[in-house]
């Protein structure tokens, strides 16, 4: 958590305050001053004088009271010396603008350590270094060399990129569009997003979070903040960098496929924070959650005087999955005798390309305090004897306080543009097209969807026996292997409740008959024991439905010979007589690790569907049970689950009681690296699910 | 064609040209004054007098000179009437404006045929009614109700919803956008959008023809068109009700799967046509090909003066398949010493932020004349050292004539507003957030590998033997039958080249041991011959892998006796013995047949991939080569064809060969209705297809 000492500093001390106006010294002093801000402001510079009437201090000692905050505009070996001098001062709180440390290699990295080392020993929480600062409009601090200062608003961003801070400073400043808190975290050598989004979830003054992200350190603390973040306000980031990290070499399938932007997407989705794919996006969604309430459900009503627009806008609504209100019942009837006879009472709501601004309030009026409708998107195209400006007016006015969530989108631009400042001065989030509106709209219904239950919510997975799988991975561990066989394997998931085949070991072909009698089941799977053969099939060691004794018995001559023949210095041990499942659909389940998040789990359908669509979906353990859930249903291929052509619907609440198992399991032993179970084959409802073949391997814990 | 009169008169007469500024007919005749039409116009009134300096003749006789077009803002029955009196004055072309047509309904849907019938007689081609009219800027023509007449310009726009010509303008007079052509197009009760898109490809005044589309009423000559106008210029459409319209209840697969909005977006992409997904994306991608060339190329350069902004749009070109251009050999010599050391020499390449103007002028020159890069990407954020304006310059001038595509994303508002004036008047486009210009990229680049070779493609189908399947077809329809029987079917495939596997009818096990005998296969099918039976598999009535005499005889047994036992009402005449087709991929081959563009061809991988995944993809016959090829690659599942998980490639050239060969007897037999082959076997590359089953409907043609 960020000290309260960066953004409501009681002071604020600047060294290297400079006379110069080129100088980032000078432009962050006068930022300070201009923005007005209460406490008060030290400007340190060895010439001492005097700047925009303040005096300057020729040292920090000579600073004549207390110091909560310090912005450093000096060398990095000056900013070292600086912080124990302010220390003695009181302060708290470092912001380290100055450029020179881990960004540019070699002693910049040494640099940042000790700079971190020194504040650390002192008390003291560092933002940057190598950041533009940061401003809290609310406090009239502008600690930061920004071009402005934004006007005062409900938006707070956090950037990991000082030059996107100085872009999206200078919108806000040009379109008038209010800010809480702006954050440039630099090279994130301390202070995170995690610690400003914490800090940010409990600021009154901030109803959304903005944040544009390149990299996170500490995935599985970020994941954590999320959760709790995301259940009181909003969360919105950009992810920067998300095509380039390819898939990592990896030895199985969840592994191949798991790449770095596959972990950020998962951890945003179990964290309740929205995704957005650009900037504009980013900012669309917060205006909706900065101006509007967040809807209370998702029945979408638009109001139009045009049809195109309304299409447009309906059809986008149907592409995301938004449901159109219905008309009918008490709001047709209050409708009705408000429109003219030509109106469209079907949603969209037509009034016609003659509607004055009376007509829309007539509407409006109708819809304000109707039940069936949560989000009213107001459209108008400036026809003849359209008045946008009191139409906007009574948008703002009629909707005000219902309860409802408003959008507005007014088309055009020429006639437009006083009506467009009404609605945003009103509280209407506005868009220049109407499926932008519309695509807002549907990222505030996905926060309602997606918001966390809370933390501490993992699943319970009960009757999973620790004790046995630590022995196994231990054993292995202790004979330096680093893949488990196919027995150590599912005696540790068999640990974690799960069911196998019956089967058993044979060494000769009678062996094999009786191990097929004990088994007890229609059919049977021989597989070839031999430590050293990886792909069994390749070699002739696998044979399907065999039915009878002689089958069986017949079987383990032809598979030992043939294995004999192709893999010829492999030691054979046997055979295993497997009992064989029929009639299931094959799902993969797998875990790999990710350096960020930690353990990453995998689902998909068997076969094609993963290895050649690659049509998979991915969480961060530990799973809820509502991300299993989702995990499964994520998946394009879920249909196939389900029932068609006249199969019985698979059991998927086994599928997702699987998934848990093993997320239990990859919480449990960090030792664990890759695990593939595969197949893992899904009976019809009720019946639960069977692991054929697993693959795991392991290492040391970290 | 749309007759040059209307966007090129000579001489305008408005009638129903009012006094009375709150009526249309006052803002066309005033319109048509202020843009400075140098032609006369003539305005008529009943009660005579002037408007605007102008005399107004009180009846259409009155007119003293010829009149080339003449526009209508009179009620429905005055407009039938002027019609021959206006024709006797020469006019060529009429705009209806009036509304009170087919869109009223009733009496309504008479009067309009009553207009075209008149307008027809006369040699007159009608325009609306119920419209906005139409602009040309670049002849002072503004035949319209519009507020005000936008810029000159290159970009031309025709809509089906007048309201959404008056946004469009409004926002080309508020943003300063250039335009060449506005058309409403209203009622199209006459001129059509092929109609004003065939005029426009050849108007050299119009760069590219943007649209708004709600429906097509003759799909078939607006593909001819579309491949033709393609060719020449851009073609970017917006097609509204895109999701209304569910899938059509039909017999086959392919019927239950096509619906209207896949016949239009295979039509447009058969078209050249770019498709934009919302009112933003088409004008996005209307600056881009006003201002600049067609790409030569896909190779992209981001110049950036900080990372982030880079990344976003490095993100979305990955996202979107657009190449980086490789930074090396003389590119990377060129910018090395025109940049600071720290810069970075990987695309994006990065100035720093601290870049004035004159460095990005030295990189752009380093770039302009580099042929591994086709299209460059400048992009600006507003920090301490940035000079905006004069970096909108150097980018202007520097590569003003490179031949490169050139882009630009200058972001913030404040302190870049001006400098994005001067990109606009440079013939730079520029877009606020870095994703949209590499998004309008997209689109340039996609029309250049689009565009049509032209019309009269039609790929060859050598062997095709018209008259058997003619005879088939007409015995059937003879008999009153609209589904074909499984041989019937055949027999119409195989004269348009399909194989078949081996097969003979046999009515008692001996014939059936004959058959196989004669087959000379390893393996057999089995299948029974009984009319009333649609579905074989569920009574028993099929048995695989037949592979000996003796198994032959049982199965003829077992198979006539079940049926006769689960269908006790059916005829059974005997069995098909059929050589088993082993190895083969399975896919589908289908048509239906779409109210607007007609046959609408289907291919999709076969079982789920159909069913249940929907995975499937269309193109409207005839078929090109490359639309046939494009439409096997077109299927998420497309990778199962490919050579994966150690199978062989398939024979995907025989796959579009059977795909021509479907697209040819679509035309050559309007009266086949639908039509799945299904299974279609794909065998080794080399080894061809196989056609397994099919089904197909017919009636009496059109």
């Amino acid at each position: 958590m960020l000290p309260k000492e960066f953004l409501q500093p009681g002071s604020v001390a600047v060294i290297g305050a400079s006379r110069n106006p080129e100088k980032v010294g000078f432009g962050v002093f006068a930022n300070l001053v201009q923005a007005g801000f209460p406490g008060p402001v030290y400007g340190v510079n060895p010439s001492g004088g005097e700047l925009l009437g303040h005096a300057l201090y020729p040292s920090i000692d000579a600073i004549p009271g207390p110091v909560d905050l310090g912005v450093f505009v000096v060398p990095p070996k000056a900013i070292l010396e600086g912080i124990p001098a302010l220390a003695r001062k009181g302060m708290k709180a470092a912001i380290a603008i100055s450029a020179g440390f881990k960004e540019v290699g070699g002693e910049g990295i040494a640099l940042e350590r000790d700079l971190i080392e020194a504040a650390t020993a002192a008390g003291i929480r560092v933002l940057g270094p190598n950041c533009l600062g940061l401003i809290n409009t609310h406090a009239s601090l502008n600690a930061s060399f920004s071009r402005g200062t934004p006007p005062k608003g409900a938006i707070s961003f956090f950037s990991q990129s000082g030059a996107l801070c100085t872009a999206v400073l200078d919108w806000a400043i040009g379109e008038n569009v209010g800010f809480s808190k702006f954050v440039s975290l630099g090279n994130k050598a301390d202070v995170s997003e995690s610690d400003v989004m914490e800090y940010l979830a409990d600021d009154p003054d901030t109803r959304v979070i903005l944040g544009y992200v390149e990299s996170i350190d500490d995935g599985r603390r970020f994941l954590r903040v999320a959760r709790d973040v995301t259940r009181h306000k909003p969360v919105v980031l950009v992810k920067a960098g998300s095509t380039a990290a390819g898939a990592r070499a990896a030895s199985s399938h969840t592994g191949s496929l798991a790449g770095s932007d596959r972990a950020y997407s998962a951890a945003f989705r179990q964290g309740g924070i929205l995704r957005a794919g650009t900037m504009e996006e980013l900012f669309d969604l917060a205006l909706g959650f900065a101006m509007q309430p967040v809807p209370s459900g998702d029945r979408l009503l638009i109001l139009t005087n045009a049809g195109g627009p309304g299409i447009l806008a309906a059809d986008m609504a149907e592409r995301l999955g938004i449901p159109l209100a219905e008309i009918r019942g008490e709001l047709r009837e209050k409708l009705l005798p408000r429109l003219p006879s030509t109106a469209s009472l079907a949603n969209p709501v037509d009034v016609i390309g003659d509607a004055r601004a009376n007509r829309y309030r007539e509407a409006l009026a109708a819809i304000r305090d109707e039940p069936s409708v949560d989000i009213v998107l107001v459209l108008l195209t400036p026809q003849a004897m359209t008045e946008a400006e009191e139409t906007a007016r009574a948008t703002v006015s009629v909707l005000a306080g219902s309860g409802k969530t408003v959008f507005a989108s007014f088309l055009g631009e020429a006639t437009v543009g006083e009506s467009r400042r009404i609605l945003s001065a009103g509280g209407v989030p506005n868009y220049p097209v109407p499926e932008r509106a519309v695509q807002a709209v549907h990222g505030m219904i996905r926060y309602a969807r997606l918001r966390p239950e809370g933390p501490g919510r993992e699943a319970e997975t009960p009757g999973a026996r620790p004790p046995v799988a630590e022995r196994s991975i231990r054993s292995a561990l202790d004979a330096g292997r680093r893949t488990l066989g196919e027995e150590e394997a599912r005696e540790i998931l068999e640990a974690y409740g799960f069911a196998f085949p019956g089967h058993a070991f044979a060494d000769t072909s009678r062996a094999a008959a009786d191990a097929f009698r004990a088994l007890g089941s229609g059919k049977a799977v021989m597989k070839i024991v031999s430590p050293g053969i990886l792909h069994k099939t390749d070699v002739g060691g696998v044979r399907l439905s065999l039915s009878s004794e002689e089958e069986i018995a017949r079987a383990f001559v032809e598979i030992t010979s043939a294995v004999r023949r192709r893999a010829p210095s492999a030691w054979i041990a046997g055979v295993s007589v497997q009992e064989m499942v029929e009639g299931g659909r094959e799902v993969i389940l797998g875990m790999s690790r990710d350096p960020q998040f930690g353990p990453l789990l995998m689902f998909g359908m068997g076969g094609i569907h993963v290895e050649v669509l690659k049509d998979v979906s991915f969480r961060v353990a530990p799973l809820s049970r509502r991300d299993a859930e989702e995990m499964v249903r994520d998946i394009r291929s879920y249909p196939l689950l389900a029932s068609f052509r006249g199969n019985e619907p698979a059991d998927e609440e086994a599928v997702v009681e699987a998934l848990l198992r093993v997320s239990r399991l990859a919480i449990d032993f960090p030792e664990i690296q890759e695990l593939d179970i595969n197949p893992l084959l899904v009976l019809q409802r009720g019946r639960g699910v069977r692991a054929i073949d697993c693959r795991m391997t392991i290492a040391e814990g970290p």
